[in-house]
This record gives structure tokens, sequence and C-alpha cells, in this order.
């Protein structure tokens, strides 16, 4: 059971002891995307002109909740966000958005779990406001880019198995 | 700008109004899938059994986030809920897991946004309870199978473009 | 597994269909005592004068907490609650605090979980405002006194193994 | 006023300024039971093997619970959790189930509340779960076992006046 | 004490019973300003083209806002809020913004504190996102404009009492 | 676009990275009134006396209020409070009710927001509880009146342009 760490000696789940672990720099860059039809992503880039800001509102939610990430995650820390940054770029060749942030803390645990709430909530919230045009849009190659900080260091994902990169 | 509803007529996002809709009973099926390496999808297996239950918490981890929806995307109208089940389900074909919930409302809005949310967190819950052993872990693949109810009536993905199912 | 309705027949946790049930008039009366030194007592009845009004906050915070109830309890559905009462009496036989709540609902489920959190919630803010001179103060006899409406009817403790009644 | 220290010298309930208290390591242990009908405590364990897990339920919601308690308790100071683990005996004694949570920060305040509170979501999650067989459950003796950090230092229940441990 | 239905007999706070009312149309009109000076405005009107879109995140936090009412004032009612409007105004005789709020529930109680928490969040989001170049703004005449519904009926603030209007 | 700290050089929201910031102690205190009937501030002068505390319940919603600041702006950072006081004062003056808040933090940034949005909540929690008899009410002249702390220092409202004080 050494694997999972976020069960004990009798496989019980528990919110794993970091009391001892310095408060160091951490950085989470997490990335996905909606597929939708290309109708649908027409309607948003015309909406970037300023009447129906899809993106707008869709990068507000990812922030608001990335802090929500210890309420909905169980075994996650609480932790003290002090940076979130949201990319949303518009894609004809998926066609859809994709949806990049980056989460830093300054604390004993990483912030990989604040980036990914935040890119899942963007895009659930993009889903929102379009599905009564396009109800089979799919949301998907949500992953993790990248990490800094920490004892585990620095982690890249491999570029074969990465998602579309704008 | 009439295709999406989120908007109203100067382009303004708003929280659309329902108060003339009939309460109805609304059912909406979403499904997603998180891919992983063997090993990690083993651990999980294994934890089953008893010792580590990965599942057991991320069921949890979902039909609470299904509670949060409309905490959690701006313009969702709040409604109590009248049922969540999850399943989540291994799957040495993707290696990983899929998650499915199905969840019910008796009320003007439909439920689709609750169940996509509670797959989300669902999945993202196996992401954080594995991250230590396997970063390189994709959520992918998360969209609506089916609604029922309301006035577009049944709605049910099309076989071709459906994620995968177990 | 029938006698646990929280669990389907795999096993697995739910939040149970309530969708065809009607909504009726439930009400659920829970009670709780908070046991402490009588110096301890001393000092929260004389707050009652004006000064320090220990008890006039734990009654916000169990009235807000009533509220919290779904958010708190996984399996609970959530329900718009239309009466929260709350009392709480000093008894120098304890000596402690007891405190009992009433809460409604017209809705298709019971609102037991709703009084008895709050409950929890009012006892564990007394314990916190009177835990400086305090450490010992014990939370206990928390139940359910009764319980009215829905299908499974009227229900009420029985005298013998009721908690104290002030 | 003096002994009660969350209330200024007016008696005006305020969040005590901990500003210049330094940031050192803080634990508390907390516990409480459930008391219940031998039968029902038999389906409980009758779970534990694998359908109807009810304590891998209780034990998620109380690791939640403990991460709310800033929100549900008026005058708590919000900190950084960084360790909460949940231990939950099935006792035929009582007959019924005690509930032991151990929480950790780092940081200017105790956390005696984290751990109680999450003692007490713990149990109301029990008592939710096996109310439809056993209305008349008790929640009882839900006290704090131990503290240590902080200027007043390590302190411990007397064994006499200590809540049943299994 | 009458006149204070929010206190009981005793004059203790409750929530009200509204078990026995029944669900009609509420309708609440809430507005309020902030005032600022006209450097601060000419930066807000110029976001407006798309670049630092301030009155957009302002709006998506006032509805976000209503939704989290019950939450905040301790002694409100939980409701479904069925409609959510809120509309931004630069005036440059104030010089300053002018948030109006329509909310709407179809239930047993008003929603005059869900438009008026709306005005309050959206114009502290302001606050927010300019105090770095303004520190003395100030939010002023936030107050009810008109209630539909009701036993109480319809009520619209007199002419001569109104807040300034756009 | 250099004014807005809160949005970045192509104009998107984001939340401003602090990672860099040393954690030094934050002082801020906001101020703002609400305007009444002399009736209804009579009412509350008499609640003061121990029957329906109108200022004991809002003291409390703004202390709740303090601590959800970052759930409700969406693009502050999450802090940990570690003073919140709040007085609240009757004036013949206004007629009306003042309430003003000291917030504190040792932290990267201020608190300005969480010492205003505590002043909003118990203003509109005061509305609440009155407003069956008063529902023209209203909440003005809410601002900062101190800040102290962070690299911009002591900042202190000019006495003309300040709101009334007590």
């Amino acid at each position: 059971m050494s694997s999972l760490t976020h069960f004990d000696d009798q496989g019980q789940a528990h919110m794993v002891d970091v009391s001892a672990k310095p408060a160091t720099l951490r950085v989470a860059v997490a990335q996905g995307c909606i597929r939708m039809s290309p109708d649908t992503l027409r309607t948003i880039v015309q909406g970037m002109a300023g009447k129906g800001d899809v993106l707008g509102v869709a990068r507000i939610a990812a922030i608001q909740g990335a802090k929500r990430t210890a309420d909905l995650i169980p075994l996650c820390h609480p932790l003290p966000l002090s940076k979130v940054a949201v990319e949303l770029e518009c894609l004809d060749t998926l066609p859809g958005v994709v949806c990049r942030v980056t989460a830093q803390t300054v604390g004993p645990t990483g912030v990989e779990m604040e980036a990914l709430t935040a890119v899942q909530v963007g895009l659930l919230t993009i889903y929102d406001m379009c599905k009564a045009m396009d109800r089979g849009m799919t949301i998907t190659d949500v992953g993790l880019l990248e990490k800094r900080g920490g004892r585990s260091g620095h982690w890249q994902r491999e570029a074969d198995t990465a998602p579309p990169r704008p």
C-alpha cells in the first residue's frame, strides 16, 4: 500500500501529515480542452468581440474554482494560493477551446490539484454556457503539464503524451 | 446572440429567468475517464479489496461535488437534487477508470451540469490519490450521455461520438 | 444490505432517489448537552446579562449550521429549510447547557440531519468560546427527540432513553 | 469578563488577535461515540467487509468537516491543516462506534475545534446512514483527549473523566 | 418585540417559520453605487472596450454572491433563485458605477436580501479591482428599489428618497 | 492597463502573483452606515437591553463574512485572518447604525477586502432583521478608513472625505 500515500498502514484514507515539510515555492501548470462543433466555436469567437463573453466568464469561474479545491477534493490540504492565471484559446483545429492554468503557492504541499480543478471548472463553465446549442461537447485531455518545487522537484509531461497545445 | 441563452440582448451574462417554467422530473447521465499507467490501475484494483479504497473516496467526492455545482458554475441555477448515483469501473483496456453519474431533480431546469460536475470531481479525486505514483494521468472524454425532461425533451449521445463505455 | 438505504444493491453509497416522493411538511426536534465545570457555567450565565453573550453566538451558529447540513453530510439531500428555532438552557444539575433545535421543511425528505447538525454546531460553538477556561467540557446525549411527516410518520423517543430535559 | 477571551472589554464577541503569536506545531486529539442498537452495529460491521462501507463514508466526511471548521464556528480562526487522521472502531460494549480524530497545524492557534468538528461530522454521518433502521441512536462523550503546542502547552484529559476508549 | 419578526417572544433570534406560506413569484430590485475619482472611472470605461473588463468580473461576482445569500445572512431562508440579472452603468456625474440587480424566485419568502447581497458583492468586486489606484472609493446608496409578490404585495421606493438612477 | 493590477498584459483577469512578497502584519479598518427611520432605530436600541439583539447577530455575521471574502470576491487571495473586531453604534443623528471593522493578517497581501466585506455583511444582516418594519433603509458611506502594512505603507482617509464617525 506504500504507493498510495493518502492511505495509512491499515488502508484507511487520511490527510497526509505535512507538518514537518518546509514552506517553499510550488508551481503547477495544468491544461485541458473542450471539443465542440465548428458553429459553437464560431459563436464563442464572436462573443470575444464584446457581446457574450463566454471566455471571460469561464476565466473567473476557473480562478474561483482553484480556491475551492480543498473543499472539493477530500484529502487535499487547504493552502493559500499566491497566484492563479488562466489562458483560454480558441483552436479551429480541435475545434474547441484550450484552457491552461498556472497556480502557485508558498507552502508545504504542491498545487497540482488547484491547477487541475481550475481547468475543470473553467471548461465546465464553457459547457454550461454553450450547452443549449451543442449538448455533445466533450471535455478531454485534462492533465498536468508541469510542476516545480517540493521534494519531488521538477516534473514535465513528455512531449509525446502531451495534450494538444495551441 | 440568440444562440447563447446565458447572455442578454446587450451580451451581458445573466442567470436566465426560469420563474415560469414548470417543475418536472429531470434526469442527466454524464461520463468521463481517467487514463493511467497499468501499474496505477493495478494498485487501485487491489485497493478495492478493502485496503486503500480509492474508488470509495472518489464516489463520495463526486456526490458532494454534485451538490456544489451552483457554487462553482457562475450562471447555474441552484436546485434541490433528488438523486445522485455514481458508477466507477476499472478498465484494463484504457487502462484507467470510467466514472458515470446519474443525477435527478424535480424542478424547472436541467441537471446536466450537476452530473458533469460530479464526474469531474470524482475523477479529480482519483488523480489526487494516485498522483504520487503517476503524475501523467489524463482525464478525458467527459461528456453528457443522455438527458430527459424539460422542453427540449430526450437527448442521447450518438453512438459514434460516445466516450468508451465499460 | 436492504436495511442501509444509503447503499445500492452493489453496496455502493448513493444519494437515494426521492424524485417520486411528495413534498409534505417535515418536522424534527433534536437535542444535546455540553457538560462543564460549575465555574464555566456561572460565567456563561453571567454573560446572559448582556456582556459576553455565549448563548447568543451559539444560537446563530446553530441556525447557520442547519443550512450547511447537505454540505457536511455526504449523502444528505439539499433542502430548503422553512424554520429553524434554537433553545438553549443553562442547567445547574448537569452542570452545563442543553441545546434543543426544531427544524422544518416542506419537501420529500426529513429534516432530522438539519436539526442534529444545528445542535452539534451550537454546542461546538459553546465549547470554542469557553475552552480557554475549561478544556474538559464534554458534548453528550445528542439525539433526535421527535420527528413528524413523511411515510414513516410520527416518531418520538421513549422517555427512558431520552437525554435530560430542562 | 477576562475568562472569556472571545469577548472584548465591552463584552462583545470578536475574533481574538493572534497576529503576534508565533507559528508552532499544534496537535489536538478529540473523540466521541455514537451508541446504537446491537442490530445496527452488526449491520455496520458487516458493511466493513466491502458492501455498504458506513465507516469509509464517515471517515471522508470527518476529514472534510475538519476543513470547514472556521466556516461553522463563528469566532474560530481559519487555519491550514497539516494533518487529519480519523480512527473509527466498532465496540460491542457500547454498542456503537468510537470516532477519534487527530488534527495538526503549524500556526498561531490551536486545532482543538478542527478535531472536535471532525468527530461530530463523522458521527453525524454515521447517524445519517443508519437512521432508517435506528432513529434512537445517541452521539455522546464527545470531548478533547489531548492537545500539544502553544503557550498553554500540553493538556491531557484525566483518566477518570475520559470518555470510553476502545 | 412584535415588530422584529426575526426574534421570538423571548427575544431570541430564529429562522421564521414559513412552512405554511404558499410558493408564489417574488421579485426584488436593489441598487447601489460606488463613487470614485474621475481617473478611476475613466480606466474602467476604457476596459469596457475589451481589455481589463472590470464590470464583466463584477457582474459574475454579483450573480454568484446572490447564490451565497443564505450562507452569509444568518436568519435568511435558503431559496432556489429563478433569475438574477445585473446592470452596471458608468456615470460621469457621480463619478462612479451604479449596480442594479433584479432577483426572482418562486417560493414562500422574498428575495430582497438576494438582490441586495448581489449589489454589495458586485460593488465590492469593483473596489477590489480598482483599489490599487484609488483607495478612497465609497460604496453608497445601497437600497431596495422595488419588491413584488408575497403577502405584503408591491412596494416601491418613493422617488425623493431614491438613490441616483442612471 | 498598468493601473489595473488585476489584469495582465492582454487585459485578462488573474489572481496577482504574490509569491515573492514577504509575510508582514497587515491592518485595515473599514466603515459603513445603514440609515433608517427613527422608529426602526428605537426598536434596535431597545433590543440592546437583551431582547431581540439585532446588533449581536450582525456582529457575528460580519465576522463570518470576513472569513468568506476570498469566496465572494473573485480575484482576492485567500488569507488566514489573525483578528476581526466589529464595532456597531447606534446614532440618532443619522438615524441609523455605524459598523466599523478592524481586520488583521500576517501575510503577503492586504486585508482591506476582508474589512469591507465584513462591514457589508454586518449591515446587510441589520437590513434583513429590520426589513419587515422599514423597507426603505439605505446602506451608505462604506469605505476604507485606514490601512497599514505592505509596500504601500500607511494610508488614511482624509478627514473631509470621511464617512460620519460616531
